[in-house]
């Protein structure tokens, strides 16, 4: 193989458009994207926004594009189309409504499918984020579908994770403890205007149970979309997260954390992929495979026999 | 280490629930108590139930349950209790209702936490059914909120896989074909006196474009759980499948992929717990992660490295 050093070309939507869709593809194409891009700190911010359907945020996120655009930012979305069978909402309909920005080149907007359960996606987004960083977009947006481990795993890679809720949420609240208070940054209750909007953020506010305030502010905002009300404060206190991120050290330290991470999952995902063509290949650990299919041997000692002689 | 090889003693109910706990810690504590019990074909039925919060899945268990009972068949049941943090529902109140078994000693039910996401929830519920069917229930029933991969995950390993759906389902119906339809061996609408049950059958019947028959019968049920209509022709549906199963040869066909699956990902599991002690151990695999963090490597070449030289 005949590995290119040229460093990418990314002068235009179109020439990064088909690079995310390299890197999308995951492998080879995605390794040597990613290689000819080299070594690159991230210079934008990384913004993850995730929450059930129907929580409204899509339109959070076109508002708070438009809020960021009127102070010059450019901003790089992912959005990920969910993967879970029982996910539903309007999610083309929402991918629609972005065309609002779609006139405008400081906005570029790229979804991508939630297929893979291999951790695939993660990976993606990750690249794609560091392709649309390169290209020089201020903002990089991630918005997820929050059902499933992958999409947790995509908005973790973010500096600033939103975690989007309505109200009434009720029930559910116990429930966001699974996983999703680690690592969420900002909390936001969107269309406030409904009834129980004071309960769900009441709620929310004992369940982190830090008296309500963090060095950025309150970690739990209120806004109604669809009306632009409390979005301006929504991207306030992302940057005075941004800020506290940086003069504390955490935004250096979550970014080398980030890439160890990476690196650990993409030599995971190697072995795996190794390992699947070695039993396919035959001989001895296949051998050991089938008397596991046979009943001959039980699944743990079949495994424990592969990994001897692997 | 000493490797005890007598074999395990599962002579109470009290005995079953200590060995699934300790599946359920999975690692070497799992190892132990499968190679124990050894290679040994299952004898019963498992099934295996998934649909989204609020389907009403739990009264259908229960009830499908009663009509198993009636005609004296043993049941164990796995419910998992969802790792998402926007399932929802009242999973505590579904595990109080099934109370309504609990003076019976042909029932056995266990709850299991969905927290792990490296595929550990899956094992242990397979484990744990391997147990059950050693302890000698004629069936088992696999219960997961159908909102995540490792959901799916678990009930893959069923004989028989019903999903369980709500009138009404309308747009999400489309978003059921990520990965559910491949799965599924019967759909059951739920609440089926509500209104839109009609429609949402048709949906069903025409996104599995069958004209509407398999050789158990139409894969597309109505159910009244809390009034038990539908339930009586639901088992016997099941019984159809069973009886499918068995005389086309595919129950043992998918008994062995499935045993193949289970090794191919136990042997995984362990390579990465071993990639990750090594990296944690220092050394020249450390080193290369370190280059990673401090970028002076990109995440691709710092993976391909270790891969060379791990």
């Amino acid at each position: 193989m005949v590995i290119t050093r040229d460093p990418i070309v990314l002068d235009s939507p179109r020439a990064l458009a088909r690079l995310i869709t390299r890197v999308e593809r995951g492998g080879q194409d995605a390794e040597e994207v990613m290689r000819r891009l080299g070594p690159r700190p991230l210079t934008g911010r990384v913004i993850g926004i995730t929450g059930p359907p129907g929580s409204g945020k899509s339109t959070l996120v076109d508002r708070l594009v438009a809020v960021a655009r009127a102070e010059g930012r450019t901003v790089g979305i992912i959005a990920i189309d969910p993967s879970s069978p029982f996910s539903g909402g309007a999610i083309m309909g929402d991918r629609v409504r972005m065309l609002s920005h779609s006139g405008d080149s400081g906005v570029f907007i790229r979804s991508m499918a939630a297929r893979d359960n291999l951790g695939g996606l993660a990976h993606a987004s990750r690249d794609a984020a560091r392709l649309m960083d390169a290209y020089g977009f201020d903002l990089i947006i991630l918005e997820t579908v929050g059902v499933g481990q992958s999409e947790l795993d995509v908005v973790k890679v973010a500096d600033s994770v939103v975690v989007v809720a309505v109200p009434g949420l009720g029930d559910t609240i116990q429930t966001l403890k699974a996983g999703i208070l680690e690592i969420a940054d900002l909390f936001v209750v969107n269309m406030a205007d409904r009834p129980g909007a004071d309960r769900t953020v009441a709620e929310l506010r004992t369940m982190l149970n830090l008296g309500g305030v963090l060095p950025w502010g309150s970690p739990v905002l209120q806004t109604v979309a669809t009306e632009d009300r409390g979005v301006p404060e929504l991207w306030d206190a992302l940057k005075r997260h941004w800020e506290h991120l940086e003069t504390s050290g955490e935004l250096a330290m979550r970014r080398r954390r980030r890439v160890e991470t990476e690196v650990v999952e993409l030599v995971e995902r190697e072995l795996r992929r190794r390992l699947r063509a070695q039993l396919e290949a035959g001989g001895e650990l296949a051998g050991v495979l089938d008397a596991a299919r046979s009943g001959e041997l039980d699944p743990h000692t079949a495994a424990a026999r592969i990994i001897e002689r692997g």
